[in-house]
């Protein structure tokens, strides 16, 4: 989406990092903003100091030094202005031009009294299918230097950063204040040189880490440790030497202030290094800096709002990457090392997911919310453990344990990161199922703390089992299938007892689900999710010759959807039967359920096709659609969180098109969560109604625009919200790509009405592009391999095509064109 | 000034609140806002569900509820969007239009489709030289409603407020927490009927205190509590209840979630009042609320940033209208029963003030910041004494202790409530200024508490006596000057010992001041403020018979000056003379100081006229004018904290027209500080270059447009910072109303060239309006009482216009016209 923002995209805020790795971001102005790099969120958190420069300097004119951002527009408001680290004070450019396009960052920086045209250039690698590659907790900043003058131009541009290691408040001038003692050191080793921030923290201290700003350039120019004191004479030396001659000099001594220095005396340390080059007229430069961190170390325990035990809180537990990067400098080292290829990968993957035919929301919403995977939201412990809140507050993660019902939409890590989702069906299964069946909601033996005790939630448990299938045939192992199993047939038999008390084969009893509340009575969520759950559980069970299982929940899921569809169905969509619908609190009673077919929307994205009546399913999601998606808000009353307003367009997540509401409905009836506009425009566009399903996206992105919201925030109960990993769902029905890995098949049924639909897909093994033109039909693998019996295009005009015995290896390409000529292969 | 906001104008926020109590703000779409009740800023604190809504019904028509407030403008962005609190998914109007002349504010609410013209009025009273009348805890609102349809409309306007006593945090969803268990009560007695929020804490609790919502009206609904509750089922059933019928429920029980309650189930308590009337078309009725607070109790004890002594922490000091109210039904019910009267006068003030002829930008500016005085800067403790922070951070006062130094640049205080500056003086010269003189430039004796430990302050010092020269010639109180003097003089000549080490009459020694830094040698700042001092003291001496001090302090100010003026001035202004420029860090050199004059502005606005050379004075304050007025600071390079960037004007504190910039300047020198730019331009135009001092105004008032910064907060070292109360000196200056109590003579002297010059003025003893025009002039008293020996207008064209033995009260004219026709007297 070539969407360009300038700087009155205030809250545009573009996550650089990698999978559980925390993140700093990239504002629309170009700044740096809310660092966040230390195993918690820090919105709106800035570092004092750090910031980018330039200066120019021409033979016969006055040297130019500007800091290399767009104007700070109003409001100005703050309790001290802004404080001396904002250096709001220093003139910037005139005008900057944003184009996010996740992962690859790009701002157009200009000022006509500058003589240069700067892009910065921004992106922490990613890779599909590799969580190691896409999980560096570094970037790359380069500032592409135009000379559009007439004459040579000697040219600096400075990086300055705040040792950011040790950060454990802000006093009340806003300056941070520090656990230990940050120190910077002067570093030229490893192909890299630049600063390393350490500490004299131990290294199992929660706060330990280090961070560095380095470059491959060997045209250096360094100051790697301003002065310090009680007033700012650091910067002032540091401004006036970058604009004196754009050399620094490192400083002889600490602090102009005389020892010894008071406890409270400050232990902010910022450094700076340079790049400087001569540019010839027109001539064109890459000033390329990677910044890296390394915060090994986090408490064994959630220590999160919803109170699971955090017995372990006193011990300290790494991050994956950690057993990876020795530290912030060997990150860089490695980035340095790699960079040609990591690029190299990360721009196939922007090319393949931005450079197709999809519609430009599709692919704007795929896109952003990939930034979840790599926000504070999700983390990576050593061994491999995916662990994840729902979200993240603004200090603190929101809601913990990787919540089965919240990560029940999300379908980007399922696709792209697969390993991620194994490795919650692992905890699910393996630690957080009881022997009677019960699913703890909330995961807390990812660190190794008692679990959770509460109700169980019936979407989220029955979820699971939908996506420990959707798993399983993505990746196709069947060992590891088997070793699950238990777990997933315990939680589903756990179903029948204790949400079907009349024993009528529809779950009917009290339901904690994700709305947190307590369903009663048969309804739609929870029984769609119940059938898709059992035709889940048969493949599964018939995979692993438990034919006894397998009939028993083929035959379940066929008693279920029927009695289903005679209870629920009221001819137009599915309700919730209740006699009193005001019994209890928090029902919906005749209520249009958004998610009242979610289970066959899950079905739908794992394959199993209709588990309900075709026919109804289909006028169900229409009616969905037809009542609550909303032009505008203008005239929507709603008491609760508010994501749309005004005059935004959302889909609610209830109405009563036919009368019925409870005088107290469920708590989040009135709101719009985009993770549920997403799964129902996924299931719109499986049902055919595309056009439908597309309108729901865009008003979701265009509620994301810069300004109203950020583009890469989709907040919930928490910013960077899981359930917006749904947004993968759209591009996967509109594609139509269907890969089977127990079958070795691969299925493409394009949905979008164009003459070429081409977009990235992915299999467990590899990944690639996609397209089906007028002509036939071509698959490109850019990374892994496929190895297919059969490749299956149903063509829209050219009717069936096939391939049998496809085997890709990255850069192979495979084609089909119409079945009276044989399918090529390479 | 009739500036308009709009509800893009999203940092607007009129405060509410009298002198001494906290505040209330109202923003540009009519929200109330910036809750700061309770003691302390609050700046963000927002209450959750406290909000005014209107329903309209008219036969055959569907009736319409709204909330009555603007719409909300983008940024929508937040952790976890609007949180339910703030209803932000509740339809609201769709244009609102903001006039605010402090202290009345006005807020035009419109919508097509509610057939009804809304506008709130809302205010604290504010009555000159009444510490007490202007120093009331609560507010009016009210809602004026014009039905503009064709048939009746019964209309409701309800008020909800949450309880606000005992919150001591909010959680991680927004929400306060309590100390103690807030309890809403309805009563109807004292006049008045509505809502007592009331607390379970004790009377000696620091959070203990009370606030309501009540009216006068007697057509009254109402719902005191609000259904409380793990889920917000409170807010569902009021606003459906709202929508009914206009009419409120009160609720039965107190939660509909079954008992016992855990410990962290909610305390919050909301409550709503609506006022019921029905409307003929056209037919306009007021809907009147009166929101009252009382929160006595404060800790005895800065407990500031600076660190003063807290020894009294642990104890209990109470606010001074804690004195004079019971509880918040109290401020209510006297509110109510004195409101025909206190209205009148507020009226009454605010046309003489905003009614004049001055330039908007100049009343903009005096009348804005008088809610400095009533902001969470200031406070009043029992035994009425006067103290201060420097400003208001966030959440925690700025720099506390009354500082001498930044107050020393306050003229609002002094001329309106002169009471509050005496007392500030009766803190300074009977327990802050030491045996040998030195005074502590910080209070702690407000509090009983240990004094500070630290160098003294030279500007604030002698500021301080030239105050209290100020403060006496005003009121005329002879004993009390009499009771002040020692110390006075103490002071004084502790400047001679402290700062002028070779004796040679100008200070040149280690000079601290309100750069937060220490200048060395002799320079313009400290020793303008010496002449002047000295001035003071030899006028104080004088009238209390001590003549030997007053000839010394005569001789010493004469040869201050004449020693300055050889030393420092340039030819064109006055410097800071040293030898090596960086031998310490942070002096100014040859540097042209804003400030260099700052004792001869207050020498004028005290009624001392020139202390220095005129023509060397006129000469340094036009280069002043001319060297550090920026037109546009796009350009500047400022490494400090910053109050104004890019395209804005302002006036810096310091520039180098003739080189010899320190390596290491002053910490703020180039920064744009409001109380500065006041100080300037009032000095400007007392030295005749007006159009000069306008701009200056001009400048500050448009960076507070409400798009930029909130027109009613100038910020420096935290919001409503007491510099900007400078901001009454360009008033002063212009009108040109010069009072002094002990001859008992009033001097008009206009300084703008204008066919008309009106404006408010006052005295010790009263107040009113001030008008010369072509034929002659007049003086019009609207509080207190006037006795003048003479009366002296300084006419530009008609000459001196003489009256004597004028003797004026309340209601009073007296009217002066050209000599040929002797003066008019009542």
């Amino acid at each position: 989406m070539s969407r360009v923002l300038d700087g009155a995209d205030a809250v545009a805020a573009f996550p650089l990092g990698g999978i559980g790795t925390g993140n700093v971001s990239i504002g629309a102005r170009g700044e740096l903003r809310d660092w966040e790099l230390a195993n918690a969120p820090g919105k709106g958190a800035s570092l004092p100091f750090t910031f980018f420069a330039v200066r120019v300097a021409r033979d016969g004119h006055e040297p130019v030094t500007r800091v290399l951002e767009g104007r700070l527009r109003p409001p100005h408001e703050g309790d001290q202005g802004y404080d001396a680290g904002r250096l709001a004070g220093l003139p910037r450019l005139q005008s900057s031009r944003m184009r996010g396009e996740y992962p690859l960052l790009q701002v157009e920086l200009a000022d006509p009294g500058l003589g240069l045209e700067v892009t910065l250039t921004a992106f922490t690698p990613l890779v599909p299918l590799d969580v190691d590659d896409s999980g560096i907790p570094g970037a790359v900043l380069r500032y592409t230097v135009k000379n559009t003058g007439a004459e040579p131009a000697d040219v600096t541009v400075a990086g300055s950063m705040a040792n950011p290691v040790g950060i454990v408040g802000r006093n009340v001038f806003h300056f941070p204040e520090f656990a230990g003692h940050p120190r910077n050191e002067w570093r030229d080793e490893d192909g890299i040189r630049g600063i390393r921030f350490g500490t004299d923290l131990g290294e199992r201290d929660l706060r330990f880490g280090s961070a560095a700003l380095t470059t491959t350039d060997r045209d250096v120019t360094a100051k790697p440790q301003w002065l310090s004191g009680f007033w700012q004479d650091g910067v002032q030396v540091f401004w006036d030497d970058l604009r004196q001659d754009g050399r620094l000099e490192p400083e002889t001594v600490e602090s102009l202030d005389p020892p010894p220095h008071p406890d409270w005396f400050t232990r902010l340390r910022v450094g700076s290094l340079g790049i400087v080059k001569t540019l010839a007229p027109q001539e064109e430069r890459d000033f390329e800096f990677l910044l890296a961190w390394h915060f090994p170390n986090r408490a064994r325990a959630w220590q999160g709002n919803i109170g699971l035990d955090n017995a372990g809180a006193g011990d300290v537990v790494r991050n994956h990457y950690a057993t990876r990067f020795a530290d912030a400098w060997g990150v860089a080292a490695h980035l340095a090392a790699r960079l040609p290829g990591l690029e190299a990968q990360t721009r196939r993957f922007h090319q393949a997911l931005h450079g197709g035919t999809l519609p430009a929301a599709v692919v704007d919403a795929a896109a952003a919310n990939l930034a979840v995977l790599r926000s504070t939201t999700c983390f990576v412990l050593e061994n491999r453990v995916f662990a994840a809140w729902e979200g993240s507050f603004e200090h603190a993660g929101s809601c913990e344990g990787t919540c089965t019902h919240v990560w029940n939409y999300a379908q980007s890590a399922a696709f792209l990161f697969p390993e991620l989702e194994r490795s919650a069906r692992e905890t699910e299964f393996r630690h957080e199922t009881r022997a009677d069946g019960r699913m703890n909601f909330r995961a807390n033996s990812v660190f190794g703390n008692a679990p959770w005790e509460f109700h169980p939630a019936v979407d989220g448990q029955l979820g699971a089992i939908v996506r420990l299938y959707r798993e399983w045939r993505f990746a196709g192992d069947d060992a590891w299938l088997a070793g699950l199993y238990p777990g997933a047939r315990r939680a589903l038999d756990f179903a029948f007892r204790e949400w079907d008390a009349d024993g009528d084969g529809v779950l009917d009893s009290k339901q904690h689900n994700t709305y947190d509340i307590e369903f009663f009575g048969p309804n739609s969520l929870a029984n769609s999710m119940f059938v898709a759950a059992l035709h889940a559980g048969a493949r599964m069970a018939e995979r692993l010759g438990e034919d006894a299982d397998a009939a028993r929940y083929r035959e379940a899921a066929g008693r279920c959807a029927e009695r289903m569809d005679a209870l629920l169905y009221n001819g137009e969509y599915y309700e919730q039967r209740l006699d009193d619908v005001d019994e209890h609190r928090y029902q919906y009673g005749t209520g249009c359920l958004s998610d009242q077919l979610l289970g066959q929307q899950l079905a739908h994205v794992a394959g199993l096709g209709h588990v309900l009546p075709a026919g109804h399913v289909r006028s169900a999601i229409g009616a969905v659609w037809r009542y609550n998606f909303r032009e505008t808000l203008a005239e929507h009353h709603s008491v609760q969180r508010t994501y749309a307003l005004g005059d935004e367009a959302g889909l609610v997540l209830c109405s009563w098109p036919r009368g019925g509401r409870p005088r107290i409905p469920f708590v989040y009836c009135d709101e719009v969560w985009t993770g549920i506009e997403y799964q129902v425009a996924t299931h719109l566009i499986y049902e055919g109604l595309v056009e439908e399903g597309l309108r729901i996206v865009r008003a979701v992105r265009d509620r994301h625009d810069g300004r109203r919201r950020s583009p890469w925030n989709e907040a919930e109960c928490g910013n960077h919200y899981a359930r917006s990993l749904a947004s993968w769902g759209p591009l996967l029905a509109l594609s139509g790509v269907d890969y089977d890995a127990p079958a070795a098949t691969l299925t493409i049924r394009p949905r979008l009405d164009a003459p070429v639909v081409r977009s990235v897909f992915t299999t467990g093994g590899g990944w690639g592009e996609a397209e089906v033109g007028p002509d036939g039909a071509a698959l490109v693998l850019h990374g892994g391999s496929l190895d297919l019996v059969r490749l299956t295009v149903e063509h829209p005009s050219l009717g069936r095509l096939e391939a049998t015995g496809v085997a890709l290896r990255a850069g192979d390409t495979v084609s089909l064109t119409a079945p009276t000529t044989p399918p090529e292969e390479k």
